[in-house]
């Protein structure tokens, strides 16, 4: 990488005061013309209200398809098209139903629940079963066969509060979620119930992706709220004999066609080379899924929208791209990869957005030390916008998988402290989305696109 | 205040690596407690749901003195009083109404409304009068006498939603509430309807304090929502001749005793020496004043609880203050002004919170170009933490009073951007409060106080 150095070096010369002071006025116009307006948040209000879950397979799913695409279209994008992938068919069934029993206590407990995304079903009888308290996967492991074999496990690792990026706290807990079922099942158990993974105490599930191991046996996986997982550890610290019941008719059905949605501004230089912009636009299926990632999904097709009002014409071609099946599988992120593989694309960064639609801080950029120096140029002017925070903390997963194809992956950063309370349960509704934050988000987004597409990545155009 | 850069320039030298990471720690664990504990959260919703609203000279007012002197008794406090104040006695009376017709158009349009905070009522008859629409005081003057006798006058000017510190809109824009009335009356107006001080578009009136000339007649003012605002402006251009009616039986009752609440952890050290941190007890009566400013009242009283938690014992007198009748007079800010110049206070800051629960991003700090230098050390310390962004935009109006009393006024200031959509609204309830992002604010401010107290201020202690 040292070779960049020297090119690096002449840009940082290159980037005058003058071409500050009119991206400085560019990026005004940006912010002016979203917080102006609410488009952003009208188009991503109509979505949540008209259509609202966009569970990967399903017809909403589709109709969001079909929806961005024609806003796209009216937004005055160069071309527009679905990109086709086979994505998971996962469906809930019926409304779960979860209790735990203790006759020593004499106390029947109802435990908040919903399946997890992937989980077979228990079928239409139920599961009753003893009940057994781990906190994380290697407990399973040390317990063994003897304690587990016949019993539902039930995983009550916490989500640690303390870490001030909820991101950090979820990163440590969710492989609880992902491995539960497969790891239990290695001893023996039944089912499983997870603790929902949110740093709040309350009473909604929040559901998520698990995964099985063919070769073990599938068991049914339910997550529980937190508020329950607490009263369950109660109970059991008063009676080892407590017995859980629940029902789930989930069920994964064959793969379905389905589609990403992308969309360009053609480069007026550089026709050929690409900046991509995307969040996913599927969502599990408890609420609108607004801030994830409806959010990320209107604030990516915003960066068109208000390039194309202001009448900015990118020097590289800017791609939007809207993701199918992040949750479940990222056949969508994977079909786009594949895509731009196979094409040799020449693309200067993959920007995504998927941690909600909240009051932006900065940008996470997955970049080399050369590269972290160079963007690190704008970091003043984009503090001017309140979105000049760099953390070095990875890009989100559906431009995971342009690495290798795209020198800068990065993601917007919003503030992190309300993701986590409402993520993938019932909460994750329009109303808990702010119009300002939201629209702050689209302008800071528009803001990094511009600053790529006008000074472009050293060693490329 | 150059006698001060040598002073300065000793202790920049004095804060050492050594001290930094002992800082460090102890912050981490005022978080860390913060967080884990949602003590902050719990005591503000209690108070909420509870209590509710405590409008200045309220039954309920009072029970949140009594409220809160018993949970900073219970927090653990070296003493606690109630300071006692005068304070304006202002009841709403009726739930008010108003409505614009149009013969012409052959339309009634009613328009969601409150009275503002002082006004006068119309008389349980109502008024009715041609309305005249204007965008600011200056243009009342200009209209003159001719044009506004007998009227009504429509104070539409906009709240700027572009300024990315909403707090700067509503600067820009609040002049137009206080001195609606005063201004029409003077040219014969015998009503005000001014336009919400929101940068949303919604259908909630937002009220706030608005003053008369004694010299001039009392005439009623009221408070209509952005989107009324917008269809009264739209059915004004096509017909110039609409009349409105509005009704509201609110009056000004004499002045009532009250109290601002004050608790203290004595200081080790420098006993005699303190540093205020505090917020105001009493918010407007649409709602529950959960943000304005429950949030700030409560965060300060956790800057208490949090240090005798941890066991830290500070240097110099921690003076918790809730000021009482913020939103209508700011008695209880002179009250305790009064009391600190006629005590010859020795106070090193004073520190304000009133700009609602949200995700912190740093301190608002009036102080001199020396002492910003000094603060300024701490900034990289503060950033770790989410809080260290630095604003030279003053200090609230409550330790605003304290001028030439403490050398650092300051606020803490949270992300602005969801602040007026729910201020002084019916909005203003729990439920738009975020538990981390308070907990987060409450530990933020309790860190600037650790800082204040472990290092003092140069030429003081």
């Amino acid at each position: 990488m040292k070779k960049l150095i020297p090119i690096i070096s002449l840009f940082l010369i290159s980037l005058t005061v003058s071409a500050q002071n009119t991206d400085s006025i560019t990026i005004r116009k940006l912010f002016d013309a979203a917080l102006s307006q609410q488009v952003d948040y009208n188009t991503l209000s109509y979505m949540c209200t008209h259509i609202g879950q966009r569970l990967s397979g399903s017809d909403n799913a589709e109709k969001a398809v079909v929806y961005t695409e024609a806003k796209l279209k009216e937004f005055g994008a160069d071309s527009v098209w679905l990109q086709p992938c086979m994505v998971t068919h996962w469906v809930r069934g019926d409304k779960e139903t979860a209790s735990a029993n203790s006759k020593k206590l004499n106390k029947k407990q109802t435990l908040p629940c919903c399946a997890l995304g992937g989980s077979i079903g228990t079928g239409t009888q139920g599961l009753t079963a003893q009940v057994i308290e781990v906190h994380g996967l290697n407990e399973v492991q040390k317990l063994g066969i003897d304690k587990v074999k016949g019993k539902i496990v039930f995983y009550n690792g916490p989500f640690d509060p303390k870490f001030l990026d909820t991101f950090t706290g979820y990163s440590q807990a969710v492989g609880q979620r992902g491995g539960a079922a497969r790891e239990a099942a290695k001893y023996g158990a039944v089912g499983v119930l997870v603790r929902s993974m949110t740093p709040n105490h309350d009473d909604y599930p929040h559901t998520g992706a698990m995964g099985y191991n063919d070769s073990i046996k599938k068991i049914p996986a339910i997550a529980i709220s937190t508020n329950s997982a607490d009263s369950l550890d109660a109970m059991l610290a008063k009676d080892a004999d407590v017995q859980v019941t629940f029902r789930t008719t989930c069920q994964t059905l064959p793969d379905v066609p389905s589609h990403n949605v992308i969309a360009e501004l053609k480069g007026t230089e550089y026709p050929n080379e690409t900046i991509v912009v995307g969040g996913h636009l599927d969502s599990w299926d408890l609420a609108q899924g607004a801030h994830d990632d409806g959010a990320g999904a209107i604030q990516s097709m915003e960066v068109l929208r208000l390039f194309k009002q202001l009448g900015i014409r990118p020097k590289h071609t800017i791609r939007v791209v809207l993701f199918m099946n992040e949750e479940h599988g990222g056949q969508g992120a994977k079909a786009y990869a594949d895509f731009a593989k196979t094409n040799g694309e020449k693309a200067l960064a993959g920007i995504e957005t998927d941690r909600g639609g909240f009051a932006p801080r900065g940008f996470s950029l997955d970049v080399t030390p050369e590269l972290w120096n160079y963007l690190s140029q704008w970091k003043p002017l984009l503090a001017d916008f309140n979105c000049g925070e760099f953390i070095h903390a990875g890009s989100g997963a559906d431009v995971g998988d342009l690495k290798g194809i795209c020198p800068v992956l990065g993601e917007l950063y919003p503030d992190p402290q309300r993701y986590f309370d409402i993520h993938h349960s019932a909460l994750d509704v329009i109303d808990e989305v702010n119009w300002r934050e939201l629209e702050m988000g689209g302008a800071s987004l528009a803001a990094f696109m511009y600053l790529l597409d006008t000074h472009g990545i050293p060693g490329m155009n």
